[in-house]
């Protein structure tokens, strides 16, 4: 696939050109015939003899930005002063920060956020340790914890330079659902360590939000954690991603009119991601799915067959297939990439059922060109954005997290997930629902307050069938009760 | 010492009186008569029978408030709602909070903020890790890092009581130095546990303050993470506290005309803040100390001496006393505790050198009542907001990391605690300078940015004397360079 100008490439060039001729239409044109797009030009000085410009420019690549630059460069007159690209300007300094909520503005204000009057406060959470959720950060705050062992599709790059996508985690946690996050990138990959670590931190924060830690680690991590902490864990990259896949997959099977109890599901790729939307697919009603890897089928008969594997090979493929998913995908319903690129062709989604469903996911390049899907796919998902149908964590974690604090959940469990996919899935409507929407857009207004809305119900649900808490969660808030000032009450 | 009325336990009383007669007058007299002392009195509905009232009281201690509430419950057609303690207000939800520094409007911001345009940030950085003290938050980040067992003088009240005062010190750290702090509280007491989790949350920080660990284990932790980490540790209750009282020594040694390396000291209490006040008092030139405990003055012959207390009998105590403290201080020129109420009385102070200097920081209660100690001594200082001459940890751990930050130290060391001291000390203005004025207010304006200033040469001067890291700090800001745009540049 060819790959379009893009704002995530786009640089700022300033040059210097005469104040006459035509060398300003020259640049446009310079840019525009390599292939790239002026989105911005300003005129930031100018003279008698010369104008300094800032032009913004969208490339494709690095390489091409270079490219442009040459071409500006070539035209007679032009002089090249900064190049600057855009996105480095944009993370200069970090993208987040932290904020006092209350003015320091005299010695009354500081006596009362500080000491001598938070004693009181600290010693009212030390009789009562659940109102360090009405009274502190805790409430509201998620730590993003990784080891930068499998960040984004850079692979194992390590904590600080995982620290980028983890301030723009908490950025979006902020923008789309009101939460304080806050990133810990740790320097070990030792899964004993980051366990101990994480539940150590856990006082500060009402969930943990585990990201870009590698499969199989990020299994036990996940497991040990929810079962040591009274704040829910949740791995992003497994269960935000099995989220939107549930989600969308429940509105694509209503575009073409199948149940989910029927089709035959054939997934590529077994890692953290895949084994995660499995367990939630079966988990949501799918009956028949089938698991390749980059060795073909996963069945009992495989010698290679780790922990995970084993679990896929005894709960899937119920047909004992063996073979290639170019062979598994024949006749299947629904594909699910989260693999490699371009594991597939054409001619394999042609062996498909009729009103296939293809998700091809696999980022930047997908295990199928969507373009290719299309010609016989009755729906195509991938996890682009300058394609329809974008399966994108963003529509769902926000939401998640938000619902779980909203209940001061303990946990998070499958059917709080499954509530979010649902959730997710009904933000299309019957009448906007089609094979080029199956999934609303990240910036779509309700998504958010929707999938909130739902997983606070399923946690509240949840919470309700569990034994009582050891002391009721305080009640008005700005009223006196019992844990902030023992005696006068009314 | 009689406890007056403060705003740190004001509370907001809602009240119902006839809006006929004398009640609202009643209301201030009975406040009055009880020793609380009105701050506000507002008029939140009127109707022809009856006034509803807030009215803010400022009280000595919670049980004072209880006793105003039933005054004013007793005076005649009055009716008593909602009582509010304001300092429980404030602490609603949390002091501090996480904002994004820039707007996610639209899919470019997101494109560039996160996924695809991150992850050429998360390479640059992945190839030259210094990159990340220009790239992301660590540049501006200091973890500020409890286990709840030493906190303000309420004791090992563990990590999740700590918090408000965690998220206090953070967002004093925004307030007088700018500086992006966020609270990790503990969930742990072991020294290695601690030492390890510190080590491998650092990558996202460029600087660790720790901050009320009990004695002797923050020894330990402080030692050790200087000796593993490349960013500086600073116990606060140890050095923000001996960096402030060495500023007010200065000081308070010119008003009296005394030099440093003459006078005799003598300290009470060799905790955590006493020993590291010991250190750095002998830095900067005390050749004569003694220090006593609870049991009495350290010398070499005490069988009770752990490590701490055996270094202190080694370094100090010349003369070889032994004995109690009030036998100590006879003598002596100045008197520094930091220990317990009332361990001397004005009999005592009587005993010491002409022109003594008394330090009593012991929280909330002095080793000696100042009130008593000015009838001897020259100069009084305590840790207490309602006298003169407060030793607040304020004035110094804001300016201090601000500078260390802007130099990107390594390190924090003496010298540069001796620079902060001197800063301090010089905000004190020759002709301001008094037995009444030893030391600014926290919220003297020039505080926080000479000390930074003052650290931060001295640890660029450190750094200079080191050898050269194996990249340079990257260059100007906003600029391409190899690390962000290998071949486009200029």
């Amino acid at each position: 696939m060819a790959t379009v100008p893009s704002v995530s490439n786009s640089i700022t060039v300033r040059l210097e050109v005469p104040a006459r001729g035509n060398a300003v239409s020259a640049i446009t044109t310079a840019v525009e015939s390599s292939g790239g797009s002026v989105t911005g030009l300003d005129v930031t000085a100018s003279g008698l003899e010369a104008l300094r410009i800032d032009v913004t420019v969208a490339a494709a690549s690095v390489a091409h930005g270079e490219e442009i630059v040459e071409k500006l460069r070539a035209i007679d007159g032009v002089s090249i002063g900064k190049v600057s690209d855009r996105t480095f300007l944009m993370h200069l300094g970090g993208k987040i920060e932290m904020s006092s909520k209350l003015p320091i503005r005299n010695r009354d204000d500081l006596s009362m956020i500080y000491t001598p009057g938070v004693a009181r406060v600290c010693m009212a959470i030390a009789e009562n340790p659940e109102d360090a959720r009405r009274l502190t950060i805790k409430r509201n705050s998620v730590a993003v914890v990784t080891d930068g062992s499998a960040v984004l599709g850079l692979g194992n790059i390590g904590p600080a330079a995982a620290l980028p996508v983890m301030e723009g985690k908490a950025a979006l946690f902020k923008r789309f659902a009101g939460i304080d996050a806050w990133p810990i990138c740790l320097d070990t990959q030792d899964t004993d360590e980051i366990v101990a670590i994480v539940k150590a931190i856990a006082p500060g924060f009402a969930g943990i939000n585990l990201e870009d830690i590698s499969a199989p680690r990020c299994f036990e991590i996940e497991a040990r954690l929810r079962e040591a902490l009274d704040i829910p864990v949740f791995h992003d990259d497994q269960h935000g991603t099995a989220i939107v896949v549930l989600a969308a997959l429940m509105n694509a099977l209503k575009v073409v009119g199948k149940e989910i109890g029927d089709i035959r599901v054939v997934m590529s790729g077994a890692g953290a991601a895949g084994t995660a939307i499995l367990k939630l697919l079966m988990a949501a009603g799918v009956e028949h799915a089938t698991v390749a890897d980059v060795r073909g089928v996963v069945h009992e008969g495989r010698d290679d067959l780790n922990d995970s594997l084993r679990w896929i090979a005894e709960h899937t493929n119920r047909s004992g297939r063996t073979g290639t998913l170019k062979e598994a995908v024949a006749g299947a319903d629904v594909f699910i990439g989260v693999s490699a690129p371009n594991v597939l062709d054409g001619d394999d989604l042609a062996t498909m059922a009729k009103d296939a469903i293809v998700f091809a996911l696999a980022n930047p390049d997908p295990e199928v060109d969507p373009a290719v899907a299309r010609q016989t796919a009755a729906v195509v998902a991938t996890g682009r954005s300058d394609f329809p149908n974008q399966i994108n964590n963003v529509l769902v974690f926000p939401g998640v997290f938000r619902g779980l604090l909203d209940a001061q959940s303990r946990t998070v469990n499958t059917e709080m997930m499954i509530a979010a996919a649902r959730a997710l899935a009904a933000t299309v409507g019957d009448d906007e629902r089609n094979p080029n929407y199956i999934i609303p857009s990240v910036f779509h207004k309700d998504v958010a307050k929707t999938v909130a809305a739902a997983v606070r119900e399923a946690a509240l649900a949840a919470a309700s069938e569990e034994p009582a808490p050891s002391r009721p969660t305080p009640g008005i808030v700005g009223t006196l009760d019992t844990a902030s000032f023992p005696a006068v009450r009314l």
